[in-house]
Order: C-alpha cells, then structure tokens, then sequence
C-alpha cells in the first residue's frame, strides 16, 4: 500500500473498530465511541469488548474483532497494554488495514516497555501487516463539517470530549497529545472561527511518523497551514526534503515547534515520548535547512497557523518588505509600535500623497497628521465630533486611504471597545472596509473586557484578526514577511 | 509647600473645581464630573462654565472660579487650549494650589504650542504660583475602596468614563494617557480582582514629572508596585536615584517601560508628548544604572506589574535561585516547559526525598514518576481513577508536598478546564492548598474558553494567578528572581 493511501485510510476511514468500547462514561472506550457518534462520523462504526454486554448508542458489543462480518479500515485501542499484542494479532487475522494505539508504557517507561514495543514489531512483521499509529497518542481526527452546521461531520478517534469545531485550513501534526486534545479544544473555543483539516497525534511514533502525514498534507489542496510539534526528527534528511518541497508549492506554509532543544529539555522528553536526545546544533541545523516558520511555544504554533490560515482563506497578499501603518487613538501606543516594529525589522514608510491628503482633509489645523504611517486618530476623532460627523465614517475613509496606499503593505488597527463610548462601537461599518482588504488588517482591542471579547467574535466572523498585545501583532506580521522572503529565496 | 506635599494635594485633594464642566454627555467636562460624582469622590466639588446654565448631579455652574467661596486644592480644566492661560490666572487669583490640565496642542504640535507652553511658564512665574499636571495627560486616580462594596470611592479626574475598580497597591505613572485611560480599564476588568492605588498620567510633564510621583509613592506604604512608562527623562540622575533608593526597601519594586528607544520609536514620540530624542546608549544606561525591572511592552508592564503586587499581598517568598516545578498532565508541556526554563535561565531542580516519596506513592508502577521537579501528573490521575479516588485529592498531596519541598521555589501547574470533564473541575480543594502557598503558585489553564475563564476568575478572587502561556509563567517567574537577585546586590 502507497503512503500516501493508508494514510489516506487512517484519516479517512470507511469503518473503524473501537475495541475497548466502553459504556462505563469515565473509561477512554466510552468517550471515543461517543466522540465518533456524536460528530456524525460517516463510516461504519463498530465495538469490540468481551466484558461489555448489550449496546452502546443503538450499536452491539463484540466479544471479538473477529466476530465482525465487514472489513475493517482501522481499529481504535483503548486497552491496558498488556492486552495489545494479543489483539493485535487478531486485527491481522482480520485484515485490519491500521491499528490507533492510544496507551502509554512502552519505550518512554524504560525495559519493560521496550520489550513491548519489539513485541509489536515482532507481530506486524516491521509493519508490513498492519500499520501502527502511536503508542501513547490521542488519535486522530479529521474535521469535514462545521459542528454548529447541518453539515456537521467529524472522525474523531481521541479520547478526550470534542464537540465544537470548524473545518477549515489547517493541519496539526504533533508528538504531545495535549495539542491534540485539550489544547486544540481551548483554541477552538476561544477563537470559534478558526478552522482545521486535520489533527494527528503521533506519540512514540513507532511505525507511523510526522513523514507520512506532512507527505499526504502537501498533497491534500484541503490543508494549507502545517503545524508541527516534535520531540524528535524520525528522519531529518527526509523532512529536510519535505520542507522544501513546501517551500516550492504557493498554497502551503509549515510552522515547527521543537520540544527537547536543551539538556533540560531532552530530559523531560525522555520521560514523555521515548524520543533519544539528539544534538541541539543538529537540531538548529535541521530547522534552518529545513526553512520553516519555527516558533518557540504552543501559544505562537497557534498564533501564527492562524495568521497563515486567514491569508489562505481570504488570498490576501503576503508582505515583502514588511511596511506596516498603524492606526490609534493614542500617541503612547504609536510610539511603542514604532519601536517594535523596528525591533523586529518592520517598517513605518512615508505615506502617499494621496493617503496624506485625506489626513489633512480629517485631521484639524491646531494637530496635523504625521507623513509617516503612524497615525493618531484621536485628534481626527475630536474634530469629527466638533462637527457632529460620524467618528466611524472619518475611520472609514482613512482605512481605505491606506489599504488603497502602495506604500503599505498592511494595516494595524487599535480599537477602544466601551459600552459608554458608543460612537466607536458601532463597527458594522469598519466591519465592511477591514474585511475587504486586500492586505492584512489587523486589530489590538483595547477597553472593556466584554467588550472586547464580543467585538473580537465580530471580527473573527469576518476573517478580521485580533491579538492581545501590541508585540503579537508585530511579531505575527513579521512571520508573514519571513514566509515571503524565503518564498523568494 | 514641600513635593511630598503638593503631590499630596495632587492625589488627595479635599476639593476640586472641574473648568469646562458640562451637561452635553459628549464633552470631556460631563465625563470628568461623572467620574468624580459616581465614584462617591469624598471631597467637594465645583463645576466652572460660563456658557453653562442650571445645575448637574445638584451641583450649580459657576461663571468663573473667582465666583466659589471655599478654598480649592486642585482645579481640572477641560478647555480647549486657548482660554487656558487667561482661567490660569484666574486660579493663581483664587489661590488653586494645582492645576491638572488634559488639552493637548502645546510643544508637541510645532512653534504655536511652544509660545502656549512660554504663556504659562510667565503666567506661574515658573510654576510657583501655581504647580501644574499636564498638559496633555489624563489627569489622576486614587483608588480608595472597592467599586463593588458599599466603600465605594475614587478620586477620577480623567475624561474617560471609568466605574470598576479595585483598591490595590499599583501606582501607576505614564506619560501615555492610554495606559491610564483605555488600557487601564482593560486591565480592571480583565483582571476583576487586580487592584490599584493609583494612576498618574503626566503629559507633556511641563512642571510635575515622574520624578514628584515616584518620590511620592516610595514613601506611601500604601504603594507596592510603581509602573511606569515614559517617553523622556525629566532628570536621569535624579530617577537613577530614586530608583536606587526603592531597591534599599524591602517592599517596593519599580517596573519601567522606554517608549522612543528607537530612531522610529523617537519620530513618533516627538508628534506624542513633544519629548526631545535621547541618544539610545544613553537611555540604555540610565535603565541600566537604576537597576529597575525593564519590560518592552504595555503587556509585560501589566503583567509584571500583576505579579509582583500578589508577591507583596501574599507575602510570598521571592525565589532567590529560579528552582521551580511544573506539574501537568501532560508530557509535551513538560518537555517545552524544561526547555523554556533553561533559556530564560531558570531550573527544575532534583525534588526532595520526602516529595518523591509522595510521588511514588501516588504513581502507578508501571510509570514512575520523576525525580526531577516536572511531574507528568497522568499516570498518577489514572491510578486514582482506576482506585475510584478523587483525583483533586491526589493533586492536593502532590501540590502539599511540592509547597513544602525545600528544593522547590514555585510551583508551575497546567490545569485542564472542561465541564465534561467534570472530576477536575471542582477546584475548590485545589484552591485551598494552592492560596497558603508561601511560594508563587502559578496556573496555566487549558480547555473550553468558558470554564477557562470561570476557572480564571475564582482563582483571582483567592490571589492566584493564571497565565495565557508557558512563556508568560517562566518569564513572570523570572522576572521575580530577576528582583530578588537586585535585591542581594
């Protein structure tokens, strides 16, 4: 079997197995099964346990895989260890195409489970019979329609509880299994319009490796955004190759977050995946051949693949030079601004003349307007309301001047969100300019927390990005351009 | 009349008239008066309008401040900048001891505000006259009592609308009137149960400058916390200094952010508060010199900010050797948290006997746990389930054993938050243990947005606090080494 099908088979399966079904709602068995019903998982669902009697969401238990008629695409393990290679070799007599082992103890607990682990390859035969993904993982899951759609539809073969999601661009591969699981849960609630394709837990990565997957994602026009965290490279030389490869393709960006680059690191990652150390300049190497974005924690891997996923989604065009203007009603916040972007290697340009001329036009006499992208709105703003003109009408005009600006390459944006300052809550309008924008318009929402989390979901709806920080936007924006030069390069 | 004592006048004033009140609820002078009113400011207060005809909140206008009988601590205009000069001298007539004016327009816009800035300096014959806050600014905040408790009171002088505060011991002083305005408010109602005491925005810093509040705040007990961002020195030698002084005191700790450390950092300053370019070496010195915690931006000037004020409210023990553990239910976590403490210079040290033996305990055998302080949790989570115990009784043995292990300096947790999850979420055991910690007792907390954020919230009530990334607790951890080695020196 090609790669590229069985892994197909394991994200796509027409029938899955979950053996250690359960209907006992603290065990793993149980949430798995009634992750795969509750998402609508499409494909024949069936449940393996000889202890269990009767059913399970209308489905009957089985003493044994043996005792299902079907084929069988992948089987789902959530057993104690000990049982698996016995099982295993059931799923071989069956023909079972793919095995998700999802417990832990084998090489990351020392001996013993180094004994277990050459027991499975001992019977898959070095995995030619069966193919194996994991130990110790959470599965995988693969998004196909939105869970507050009627479409909504997911194969999900984690244990921890999933119910809300969005499909969208972004494929997740990773060694932690929190990723997977309460992380990726965390994400998705907080920013509940932001899409995935897919997410795979590898864990110990004993047969199946990140490899397999980034291989098929490149190859899948469904996904754009690859993120990756790994403990351990299975086959630098390999991955090194699949980088580039990306790198030649318009439609795909890989972010890499590598756990265990120091001693103290590779000391945890032992405890955790097995995974051997390996040289920290080796690893600097590998990440700089490879070109990647490379990111030093889960909360920037989420940060920037949702960056990269809204410029796919809404084919905005990728800064070159990184000339950036930003937009505030205050002089503190510009001048910070000023200095991160420098910082951080972007730039204020000059205006153009025809942006500075709406400037002057808005802006009163006694306060004009800078000729360089920072622009202090607030003066504008005073005399919009000396005039009784709408402050959002006057924003409205300086956000198309300066989409419309050449010089510009996108747009920073810090909003003041208070239920008492009415004037500028209404944004349905600056809704209608920030979302058409051919160049990223990005927002830092500063006031009333409530505030700001309800104009947050507005803006998410729109494909309209917020950060929390000032440095969050430079810093994301920065990684756009770096994606570019290195396009170029 | 003494710094110390006019600065008291400043923050405590026994009565105020408000120059430019008014009843149309868009202008500066309605908001202002709202503020003092609403907040049940204590000391008396005027409203000044010659254009202004009938009464607001039962107060009468008068034509001028020559009109009010009572003597008047501190007069707060809001006018637009050309009348001031002529109600200054007013003021000086009626003996106003200060003046806090937010206009802007002066030296920050050019050679017309320059001749605005000279009227005043004659007007006040220096500002002996009369000592002067701004122009520029947003004006002050003492925070008294709670706004959610029958103690309710604050002295609010900005023309922002400001109602939900806590008393704390934060003083603030910024030359961005943002950060004492919109970010501010953020920051309270982001944080409910963060407290301040006070919030000084000084402007183009005329007359009054960081220098007076700094003074003033290191001899006020009240004052824990001093966070200041500028964008000029008034006088290096002299915050060098005092600076100095706060690192001899066993309960202050200063927090400094530089706007305008950049060439592009400086172009934008100059249209902010008109400050004059420093030469970037010697900004470098002067922060170097003073010894104080430096930050890059408004989010770790919050944050820090945050966490020292709980290490002085708590009366937690500073970490002198950066020992800290991490506990978590997950491995890849721990493998990123290891690595971030070794960059950012901090240890997870080999845990005590006593606290392993605790571990041992409550591991399975078939994963033992670690000797080094992170603690994958899970292996010890399932043997509590497989044994029908509840698992926060688990989490609480481990957390009093690390609490207690004298390798420990603070302890690292990641807490999963999901409704589903239901056996982790009662939390109130959890909470118990961790609010006696006398070490810093951070959380990281992972899951459905909602819970997160309830989670967030109890956890605040009882001055623990919780982090949005492993980044933010290492370098918040860092920073409180970064003090107590300051300290030692």
């Amino acid at each position: 079997m090609e790669n590229s099908d069985i892994i197909h088979t394991f994200l796509h399966p027409k029938s899955v197995a979950v053996i250690g079904a359960s209907k006992k709602l603290a065990k793993g068995g149980f949430r798995i099964t009634t992750n795969l019903i509750t998402n609508n998982f499409k494909g024949k669902v069936y449940l393996v346990n000889p202890n269990a009697k009767g059913n399970l969401y209308n489905l009957e238990f089985k003493k044994s895989i043996l005792d299902i008629e079907d084929d069988i695409d992948i089987a789902i393990f959530y057993v104690p260890n000990r049982f698996i290679p016995h099982l295993l070799e059931e799923c071989i007599e069956k023909g079972v195409k793919g095995a998700i082992i999802e417990a832990s103890g084998f090489e990351e607990v020392g001996s013993k489970g180094l004994e277990l682990k050459k027991k499975l390859i001992e019977i898959t035969d070095n995995f030619t019979k069966i193919r194996i993904l994991g130990p110790n993982c959470m599965g995988l899951s693969t998004f196909i329609g939105d869970s507050d759609s009627e479409q909504k539809e997911a194969f999900f073969s984690g244990f921890g509880p999933f119910s809300t999601f969005k499909r969208g661009n972004i494929g997740l591969i990773s060694q932690s299994g929190m990723l997977n699981g309460g992380y990726l849960m965390h994400i998705m609630t907080q920013y509940p319009h932001l899409g995935f394709r897919y997410s795979c837990s590898i864990g110990n990565k004993t047969d199946i490796s990140e490899l397999e997957f980034l291989e098929y994602m490149l190859s899948d026009d469904t996904v754009n955004v690859i993120a990756i965290y790994l403990e351990s490279f299975k086959d630098p030389r390999k991955f090194i190759e699949l980088c580039k490869k990306a790198k030649s393709m318009p439609n795909k960006t890989i972010i890499l977050l590598r756990g265990g680059v120091t001693s103290q690191g590779q000391k945890a990652t032992r405890s955790h995946t097995g995974s051997m150390a390996e040289n920290a300049r080796l690893i600097q190497g590998i990440i700089k051949q490879s070109g990647v974005i490379y990111v030093n924690n889960f909360y920037e891997l989420f940060q920037f693949a949702r960056s990269f996923s809204i410029m796919y989604k809404t084919g905005q065009a990728f800064p070159k030079k990184g000339n950036v203007s930003f937009l505030a009603g205050s002089g503190g916040a510009g001048t910070l601004i000023a200095d991160l972007t420098m910082i951080h290697g972007l730039k204020l340009p000059i205006l153009h003349d025809k942006t500075y001329s709406v400037l002057v036009e808005v802006f009163p006499e006694w306060m004009p307007p800078n000729r360089f992208a920072f622009v202090d709105i607030w003066p504008a703003m005073e005399k919009a309301m000396m005039r009784r003109e709408k402050p959002e009408v006057v924003l409205s005009r300086v956000y198309k001047a300066l989409i419309e600006d050449p010089n510009v390459e996108g747009i920073f944006n810090m909003l003041f969100c208070s239920k008492q300052f009415n004037a500028l809550n209404d944004i349905d309008e600056l809704i209608k300019v920030a979302e058409k924008s051919p160049k990223p318009f990005y927002f830092w929402l500063v006031g009333e927390a409530k505030e700001v989390q309800r104009i947050s979901d507005q803006l998410g709806k729109h494909n309209i990005l917020d950060f929390p920080s000032l440095e969050d936007m430079v810093k994301n924006f920065k990684t756009l351009v770096q994606n570019s030069n290195n396009f170029i390069n």
